[in-house]
């Protein structure tokens, strides 16, 4: 039986943000992401393939989304980005780190989507 | 855009758990399960046919199994619960209120499995 707990093996200081996929089956993938202050480089964007159903366990942050819209994430925030909505991470807490947990959608017929 | 909190809108009083679906797509279904004391009633057991992956996210609780093993849940615990292990819910606190999130998958080929 798998088990962990999301708010321990936190690293005091890490230079970048942290990816740990939790579990992974067709067409999802659950994993925790740990920023401290790491913000998506300016002039980036995500676009993804799949919708993400995205919550903030811990810390603070801002997402920034390419229609000019914000939205600041407190513990228990969760928000569902649909697929190619185009968005960044303009801010993240350091202390406390920032705890996400990402639920990855991804397409289940890649060969009905375009390139 | 859908967004919410998962620690707003949790009753002071309420009889049985809430289960509330935050997402429902083929194979997957995530919820949100409040309980405030609630337990698994005496003698019944869950047996589900697809993994769940779930995580306490306030609150304390207790997981037993039908191998004799029981989990002591804390905030951030998660484990992964396979299906058809046979499982309940010994204990949850009720000051907290248990917020629970679920993440349930869904076997994709029922024609595949007996009954």
């Amino acid at each position: 039986m798998q088990q962990g707990n999301l708010f321990t093996g936190i690293p005091a200081v890490f230079p970048q943000e942290i990816f740990e996929t939790l579990l992974e089956q067709p067409g999802v993938r659950l994993e925790r992401i740990l920023s401290r202050g790491q913000v998506t480089p300016p002039g980036q964007w995500y676009d993804q393939d799949g919708d993400e159903w995205v919550l903030l366990l811990q810390g603070q942050a801002r997402l920034a989304f390419a229609d000019g819209s914000q939205l600041t994430m407190e513990p228990g925030d969760w928000v569902y980005i649909e697929r190619h909505r185009r968005h960044r991470v303009e801010y993240t807490s350091a202390e406390p780190a920032a705890v996400w947990l990402g639920l990855h959608l991804r397409i289940r017929n890649p060969a009905a989507t375009p390139g």
